[in-house]
């Protein structure tokens, strides 16, 4: 092991594997993640070349060997708990989606929920046995988010029974669907149902695009594979046009709405069980963006612990990167966001459990403010990790651009969640309007209870950020209950601000949906202001759950470093919102440099309870040896450039141009 | 045409062409530089397969084929002017480097700048007809900016008359030198000289490293590629390995220090005329800010103004994206960035041709402060421009992960600017030292002149944060220059507050360095508002010298929205430095809002202005004819996995495997 690491290591003041269990859930947990990883890493038939040496078809190809081993391994060892499952394809494809994941997360939930009873015996078992490979085809090259602008078509012909299904425009082709392009068979096709010469909207239907023997595309289907993108390269998101493709009627999802044989729609019965759905898929992403921040401030805090490089002392050695105040300031809080995001995730998922009991008691009233939570939540942490990441990223210098430090990786299969599952914009207005609809009614003499309870108070208050500022400050910056109160606040005073200048827009005669538009600017800063508040307050209340004294200490460095550097990036409003003075921000800034020093030997440490697998992780920068370098020069040595000593070009190119010149 | 984009550029009131100009510094620029793209773009031999259908090995391949190409032609055309030789080469490379480029700009500069009359005798001519291809090696695996720190020797043998290279450790192997790894047979070195026994410091050789006939590697010589890496998938980035390697006495470059055949080693004459060259990189660098920006900006505002997504009001039709407030608010300050920061090229690009000037006239006064500067406006400029193309690419919704969007590959291609060239957060600490040493000479009663003037006025008004917080705000927000001066008394406060911060520490008995390092958060921050300073300054007065009156409108508009946008971004400096009141960072926000109102019928064509080229820009969504979903179905169509219909892996993989379900 290099020296430097294991000196860091030596000098940690609390048990590493005792965070590492707060980190995963208790010490059972860890085992069985820690088994599930060596069962995947110790069998050979998932050894693999590195996919940076790869062509785009040789990654698919590779991705595609390795999933159906891992169908077969599932079964053979009987694993069959979600989150087991999970870890284990997070071993077979570390770090990179798949091209059966949506056959996994989307076909299969799919079936299970929206298909009839004739319809599971009919499609369930041979798509559980890969008979049927399916996705899940929603989004048009012309349209995303707004579903009701979708424009493929379903028309039932009553004299056949069958269904006829349409791509109209170019706008309108399937666009994006993971698994679509090549490796898919049936595809879930969302289309507006057309019967008796009236649209009922959008529907579900089954549809089969390749044929079950040969896996050509089937008569009236145009599909293939969307190109290469930034990132998701062993996935063949897919497009799909349909021209007159017939489908018998029991393809459309019967289990809720229906088409009777004459063509009678009937309605389905209101759900909002959707939402749910939702909220986990949410939540789910919520983790990602903490395992994104782990990694990436593990291989930037490791590297940075072995790099040594100009110097802080004239004559002294060349000092290790992270005795740097600049990179301790760039990368310690992004540690604590790591931490941050862990414990809010883990906080999404047990009030996840909990409403879904609540639901199934047939108690909806939750839901809401849990749907509003997870869209800001959501968009918060990955907006925050994807700046994060590229922060990890350029800490590293120029090897921060090599592939073999993984981060480039990192970045590109990470970036996506800011715009998938809800583009991060509108599911922050979604929060938005959650937050105003909540501040509306608190001003209307409702008492509010849940997170968004503070907008009570700020009733009571009666914000006026202009005289707010003049008064004396409310915070004690020495006291992370006190901070937690100041996010508070300023979220309180954001909602009023965005509430106010939409009842301004109305005053000037502008309509809801344009009042609404013209302060949407303001909206997304309340909602920002909201998560961030959550996001402390979660950390917050994790640190009274911690017994071990040295843990709770070096946690509750991390807690209030989060919430000072949270202000001293937004200061603007905590002063705005007479929140915190102008000389505490000074102090602020002060106490963050007294933060970093003392967090200094720690972060090694911190970074290794995170407790990624070299396999998993797979960068050289971020090796838990240290041993960086000879890796490095070694990977170089393997790249598909280095085959052969002279490049073909050379002959083909340079050697006839140095005769003609 | 869109009939969209068509409406948009109806819509515009001004003269598109009359900007281009200003832009391109003069009607007969455009004029050439359009007459070079034509020269290319109509030229067969630069037809190109799409790199992103392409492996590592033939987007290598291809590179080299253009670049042989582009010698051939440039020398027919007499093309021979630098900025027309930049022109030529970025429509043959549209955005992307290229293996010779080192060879162009590093190598054969070098020997024009540091070989001796016999040396240029020898290599200069070879080089120049591209028998001998050079690279610049530098930077070693283990070290980056600092030179002292660089490990590899070159040790004479007065027996041989030769010196003797070596790569005595793994750290010390050469690294990242673009055009190292296949193409180059010959590489400066930088090695670390020892001649009788002594080590005279970091001295450059000329090293041969591939055969002359065969190119295979020269004995001794360990060279290849160092892997693929994040963007510049064309440039064999190389490592250098030397073992033993001999060359003769002359291969030294010894313009200015010499090794006599004895061993007796000749001190160079001092000289600081290194400045002028970083100098210049440093304001291309910031050429390269700005073109990024324009060509990110001209994709995602083009495409925001033919996307139809969700609705405003319900009911009507889908609205064109760029009605939306929030993607008003992420894209039109980036663009008024665009402007700036292209006015900031030209700005630098002129001051450093009049200090090149007064250097051959023997004046260097005024290099310190060009070089502090140039250091400075590197660091934020690209800084700012990498995290506003992912804005951008982010604000097209799903469209901007795919390859054919262009903006991933604008990202991958720019962010290295933030590391190469100096690592921006050295950058800025470098022009911290002079704002500091300014700060201090001003505090002695020193009169300062040029940027750094206005810390002489700080001297005066003896700045106190925490007690101008309570003075009346001092700047008239509806007048730009007197935003301008908001930035500068922001920056004089946090030069004090940095200044301050060390003298504290030096007080605490700290060493002078240990002193600096405890303050570097603040140095930073003080760098980056003296050069947003000198952003806003150049915008306000480029704006003096623009007559045409629709023009001076609407750039003084964006002009207003960058500053007033930097402002609420910032705005806990400008509350801490009293520059603006509480109230009046709210009405900034709201002004914001009117000031995109006001610019929305214009954005279209403040892109079209910036001219460039759909060849150049290379993206569906970009087109200057907006017809974006039929090409982007065509470019999918073209994509290698789409070669065949059904993919191999299937009958590899997935029937095998259906068979055993």
């Amino acid at each position: 092991m290099n020296p430097d690491i294991k000196r860091e290591r030596l000098n940690a003041s609390f048990d590493v594997e005792k965070v590492t269990y707060i980190l995963d859930g208790g010490p059972e947990k860890t085992k069985r993640r820690r088994e599930i990883e060596s069962l995947v890493f110790s069998d050979p038939d998932f050894n693999e070349e590195d996919p940076n040496f790869l062509s785009r078809s040789e990654r698919y190809d590779q991705a595609i060997r390795k999933s159906a081993q891992m169908v077969l391994k599932l079964r053979e060892y009987g694993i069959a708990d979600p989150e087991e499952i999970y870890h284990y394809k997070s071993c077979v494809h570390p770090g990179r989606p798949s091209p059966l994941d949506l056959h996994l997360a989307m076909f299969l939930p799919t079936l299970l929920n929206q298909a009839s009873p004739a319809q599971m015996d009919h499609f369930f078992m041979p798509a559980w046995n890969l008979k049927i490979i399916g996705t899940y085809a929603q989004t048009e090259i012309g349209h995303g988010t707004h579903l009701r602008g979708l424009e493929t078509t379903a028309t039932y012909d009553p004299a056949t029974q069958e269904f006829v299904l349409n791509s109209p425009t170019v706008s309108s082709i399937k666009w994006w669907p993971g698994g679509l392009g090549k490796t898919s068979n049936y595809a879930i096709v969302l289309a507006q149902l057309y019967t008796l010469g009236n649209c009922h909207g959008l529907h579900a239907f089954i549809v089969p695009i390749r044929d079950m023997t040969t896996h050509e595309p089937l008569p009236g289907i145009v599909v293939g594979d969307i190109g290469p993108k930034f990132g998701f390269s062993e996935v063949d998101n897919g497009f799909l046009k349909l021209e007159n493709v017939r489908i018998p009627r029991e393809n459309m999802m019967m289990k809720y709405s229906k088409v009777e044989p004459d063509g009678t729609y009937v309605n389905p019965p209101s759900s909002k069980l959707t939402y749910g759905t939702m909220v986990f898929v949410r939540s789910m992403i919520v983790g990602e963006s903490a395992r994104a921040l782990a990694k990436s401030c593990t291989i930037a805090i490791r590297y940075s612990a072995v790099r040594h490089q100009s110097e802080i002392r004239p004559g002294e050695p060349e000092p290790q990167i992270l005795d740097y105040q600049t990179q301790q300031y760039k990368l310690f809080p992004l540690l604590a966001m790591g931490y941050a995001f862990t414990f809010v995730s883990q906080y999404m998922t047990e009030i996840y459990h909990r409403i879904t009991e609540h639901i199934n008691q047939g108690d909806f009233s939750e839901l809401p403010e849990l749907h509003a939570l997870s869209a800001g939540l959501k968009a918060f942490t990955t907006w925050e990790t994807n700046s994060a990441i590229e922060v990890c990223r350029m800490s590293c210098g120029g090897h921060g651009y090599s592939r073999s430090s993984a981060l480039p990786d990192i970045y590109v299969e990470f970036t996506p969640t800011c715009t998938y599952e809800g583009e991060n914009t509108v599911m922050m207005l979604q929060t938005a309007r959650y937050l105003v609809k909540s501040y509306r009614q608190a001003k209307a003499g409702q008492q509010l209870s849940g997170i968004v309870s503070y907008l009570n108070e700020s009733q009571n208050r009666r914000v006026q950020p202009q005289a707010v500022a003049a008064r004396p400050p409310v915070v004690d910056i020495n006291d992370l209950s006190s901070l937690v109160d100041g996010y508070k606040q300023r979220a309180a005073v954001l909602v009023e601000v965005a509430a106010k200048s939409i009842q301004q827009e109305l005053q000037r005669r502008k309509s809801q949906e344009d009042a609404w538009n013209n302060s949407a600017i303001d909206l997304v800063r309340a909602s920002d202001a909201h998560c961030h508040y959550v996001v402390v307050k979660v950390f917050n209340e994790k640190l009274k759950g911690i017994g071990d004294t040295a843990i709770h200490s070096v946690l509750s460095t991390l807690a209030v470093l989060y919430a000072m550097h949270g202000i001293t990036k937004n200061s603007g409003d905590f002063l705005q919102a007479g929140v915190v003075s102008v000389p505490q921000v000074l102090q602020i800034s002060v106490r963050i440099k007294e933060l970093l020093s003392q967090l200094r030997p720690n972060v090694v440490a911190l970074v290794d309870a995170f407790d990624i697998h070299d396999k998993k992780l797979n960068s050289v920068l971020g090796r838990y040896d240290g041993n960086v370098y000879e890796h490095m020069f070694e990977w170089a040595r393997r790249s598909p450039l280095n085959a052969t000593e002279v490049h073909e070009s050379f002959h083909k190119y340079l050697k006839p141009l140095q005769s003609r010149l």
